[in-house]
């Protein structure tokens, strides 16, 4: 007897796990694991629901695992859905509902491959899931409390996959070896009020604002790297909110969004951006304040042993070899790259977060199959 | 009998007429005017009321003209004032109110002095009073209104003094002979929305933004001229309203208001700032457009007999030798220069449009002197 992922996508489907709600599907799991005889343990944390499944002895040599997330964004729009974003609804082999492609497919997948394989081979180690309900959220109580409690209960995964979306328009095309960095970072230019006509008697904070914003966006921050993009910056918003074309505003407010490879750091890029802010403050006799939140490190797992693993098992299965990437924003992955090696496969991501979200029943059955085959192989 | 230029200013403040309302003021003028053998016509255009008085021959060789208005602006926070704004309330030999500055206590003084003096010298000429009812208001309806249906009526002035508050501190020290042109220009700029991520699949408006801001900001207009202040460009907002830190936004909008001295005019600002705007978008690949209106050209009346009459006027009463200035907003002057040469001479203007605006007794006396002498100097 084999798990069908495609039925049990559906049954996760049906879960209203819009974050940070569990919606039944970490329970759902729970008790598919622990009849399929993984010791589970939920893993909440200030409410934020997680599932921890492990097969096989703790501390085991080699522990596979995989990690992935049942909670899924907002339907949005619901009028504008053809079907029920919770109803899974099967039309001409393509299953629809919210969290089809993100996840809900690639937990149902890695969880169906897992099951199967442990019942037909039991491997020497231990095969480990890390399932949380909240990844679309802010996260703080998610992959990342499931990782502490790991390092506390010294439970280790030797190596991880990410089920994530990554192959942009065909199945097995794309694997993640890594992503950029990503930072926010909010200024505020201060001046002093005044009289358009007397411009010698205000300080007007947007020259200063309209400075710093153009050296910031001309600025190139590299060509790029070995295994990167080029890091990008993006000024997102300007904003004053001065109405009176008579009058010079006192402050203005911007903000930027930076997206970082492995030539910089958080800190790094901080603190060119302070010099920035310091030289126009100076240059123009205003007050500039910073507030920057790193949401995360640029990182990079190495090509090598787990990536040629995967890459192995999807050509093998889909028969595309798949590129190695860095691109894309941020996942899980950023958490569990300070556990142990980790790279992200998982399905076509197109539809993901959009209306009428679906995904190919065969892609499923596809992607369980390479999940299998990373098994087969590395305890092989 | 003499007319008392403090009881006239306390009897128009005591009508209360915030732009565009009448309030009795100019029916308060007109019935004066009238018995005192002024022919006077109301000239109002599309609501907005406007008086003209002409004592004397129509098309005189020599007719001395007075502009101003008895409209006034809101009385804003009224709790904030400690008077009733339109009470004209006299403590400790100050007068307070609405319009007690800007200017019922100038358009008072003038009405008086003329009045006076028609009685006392009739002189060989004539004296032509236009007062409107809109100077604090769009403006389009009010003095333009009275030379418009001068120019149809064959009504000419000779010479004219605009009588706003043109002094910043002390009675008698600044005589306006003219001032900077101002106008205001929008710009949208438009791009192609997108991701933070992958800014090159979007078209970012704020770079271009920012890079036109700082190029019009950090332009010289000029050193000033013979006349004028150096020309000023104030960049007064720039707006996105973009809450989403992961979305690059489709369109920025920013306004600048420039003061140009005579050294421009408003097409020649315009087209410098379409160069401005052109190589800017044609560098990023944006669309910008801007829309500009001129809400005044910069004129000068040249040193000569109309200001060395009216220096003489104020040194002789004030004991202040005046100096010329083009400072400051825009006034109805920016009209009546079309008409006839013409300056400003008034009152202290430092309470003007502020909470318990008001006049010392002993500056709208000396006003009306100086205005009096003016007449006796000028048919003398």
């Amino acid at each position: 007897m084999t798990v069908d992922a495609t039925a049990l996508t559906a049954d996760l489907i049906r879960c209203p796990s819009v974050t940070p709600t569990e919606g039944g599907a970490l329970q759902l799991l729970d008790a598919l694991l622990s009849d399929a005889g993984f010791e589970t343990v939920r893993v909440d944390r200030n409410g934020t629901p997680n599932l921890f499944a492990r097969w096989g002895a703790r501390g085991a040599a080699r522990s596979f695992g995989f990690n992935g997330h049942t909670d899924v964004v907002p339907v949005g729009d619901a009028d504008a859905w053809t079907v029920d974003p919770f109803g899974a609804e099967l039309r001409d082999g393509v299953l629809y509902g919210r969290g089809a492609t993100d996840m809900k497919s690639g937990v149902a997948a890695f969880v169906a491959a897992a099951i199967d394989f442990v019942r037909e081979t039991p491997p020497d180690g231990a095969i480990i899931l890390t399932i949380t309900g909240d990844e679309e959220g802010p996260g703080k109580d998610g992959t990342l409390a499931l990782l502490d409690w790991m390092q506390e209960q010294s439970e280790r995964m030797s190596h991880c996959i990410v089920g994530e979306p990554t192959c942009p328009e065909t199945m097995g095309e794309m694997i993640k070896v890594g992503r950029r960095g990503s930072l926010t970072a909010h200024f505020t230019v201060t001046g002093k009020q005044g009289h358009s006509a007397y411009p010698h008697r205000a300080n007007n904070p947007l020259p200063a604002m309209a400075r710093l914003m153009d050296r910031l966006a001309s600025h190139k921050m590299d060509d790029g790297s070995e295994h990167f993009d080029p890091s990008t910056l993006a000024v997102v918003t300007i904003d004053t909110g001065n109405p009176a074309t008579n009058v010079i505003p006192a402050v203005s407010r911007a903000s930027a969004n930076v997206r970082f490879n492995d030539l910089h750091s958080g800190a790094s890029v901080i603190a060119w951006m302070q010099d920035e802010v310091d030289a126009v403050a100076a240059a123009f006799g205003v007050g500039i304040d910073m507030d920057v939140r790193v949401s995360g490190e640029s990182f990079l797992t190495p090509p090598g042993e787990l990536s040629e693993l995967v890459s192995g098992a999807v050509a093998s299965v889909t028969g595309v070899t798949p590129v190695l990437s860095t691109t894309g924003g941020t996942s899980d992955a950023r958490f569990v790259k300070d556990h142990c090696p980790v790279v992200e496969f998982g399905l076509v991501g197109k539809t993901m977060h959009q209306v009428d979200e679906c995904v190919p029943v065969e892609q499923i059955e596809q992607l369980k199959a390479v999940y299998g085959r990373v098994l087969r192989d590395y305890f092989g």
